[in-house]
């Protein structure tokens, strides 16, 4: 029980300080001194610093696939509603930490991608999955009639992943939900034209 | 001379290594070894690492202005093709370094966007100009017949460099060209429809 507790404090305190600061200046020392537990404890559950960047993304993606789950899975609200309130949660989530974390995979990802192979291509499996989410997401709009019928629910997630990803990284220097904003208001925007036309046929 | 092509050195070195590795990481040994200057002359040019990382920014900065200039300048193709001109440039600019080199100023973002205000609000304006170039450029666009009369061009430009620069870290994880067409066709098709009516008028 303690011994699941200290590794969930690590896990935890690394995602701030990688989301924050980036994988290779985090030293391993700031973490146990932040937790407050000794060096043999780090090493009791992680092999070493790889394994731990490793162990922080695992977390994140399962805080974030819990987080997709009720919003994309709340049936009171029409698929594209959904999306909506993905990007409002998202808001909140920068704006709660003044716009100084953004994604912990688009971070370890401009910082790593040249760098570790391993990382890059477990950071590149996190953002299809996210992906294949807002892809369901779409496909269900199309069914509900929310978006044209010839809509290709595959092309517009990736879509909004790669911009969504330069949207939060520009929250970041801009400090304020603008870039985000901007970004998702042009990208609906751009999903409700064919749907009018859908409707008035 | 000899003193500014040691300085120009040191500063293409920076860019090379800051674009690959980011900047908290990159030390000065390592720049100095590389160019192979003892460390006293590193010292000569720049008062500190921070004062080299604006020197770095500065260089990344003239160059893209120079790029800018050669393709939105170039009255022999329409405003679009010039748009659709920068971005097959860049997509030779990723392939040539095996997609490993994004864009500095995305990277310095990401990274150090939470971590030093003076380098956050340089970045920041780096691509507030850049915004501007492309707005001339969709202006042109609007003012040729290209994009309906009623498009905004800064909030398109806006749209589109806060996407690009999501699509070129992309290309880092996929190691290849295909978040920077997908992002590319679909901006590109989202202009089409209002161009295409009108036409029609």
């Amino acid at each position: 029980m303690e011994r699941g507790d200290t590794k969930r404090a690590l896990v935890w305190c690394g995602t701030e300080l990688l989301t924050e600061r980036g994988f290779q200046v985090t030293g391993i020392d700031e973490v146990l001194k932040r937790v407050g537990v000794p060096k043999g404890s780090f090493y009791h559950f992680f092999a070493n610093k790889h394994e731990f960047g490793e162990a922080v993304i695992q977390n994140y993606v399962e805080y974030y696939a819990r987080k997709m789950t009720r919003i994309f899975d709340d049936e009171s609200t029409s698929p594209l509603s959904r999306l909506r309130a993905f990007v409002e949660d998202a808001k909140r989530g920068m704006l709660k930490y003044g716009y100084r974390r953004g994604c912990l995979i688009g971070n370890l990802g401009q910082e790593l991608a040249s760098l570790d192979d391993a990382f890059r291509v477990q950071l590149e499996a996190v953002l299809i999955a996210w992906e294949r989410r807002v892809e369901g997401c779409l496909q269900q709009a199309i069914d509900a009639g929310e978006l044209a019928p010839d809509s290709d629910a595959a092309a517009i997630s990736r879509f909004f992943w790669i911009g969504w990803e330069g949207a939060v990284l520009r929250a970041k220097l801009t400090r304020n939900a603008e870039p985000l904003d901007q970004f998702a208001g042009m990208f609906f925007a751009m999903l409700a034209p064919p749907a009018r036309r859908t409707r008035r046929r």
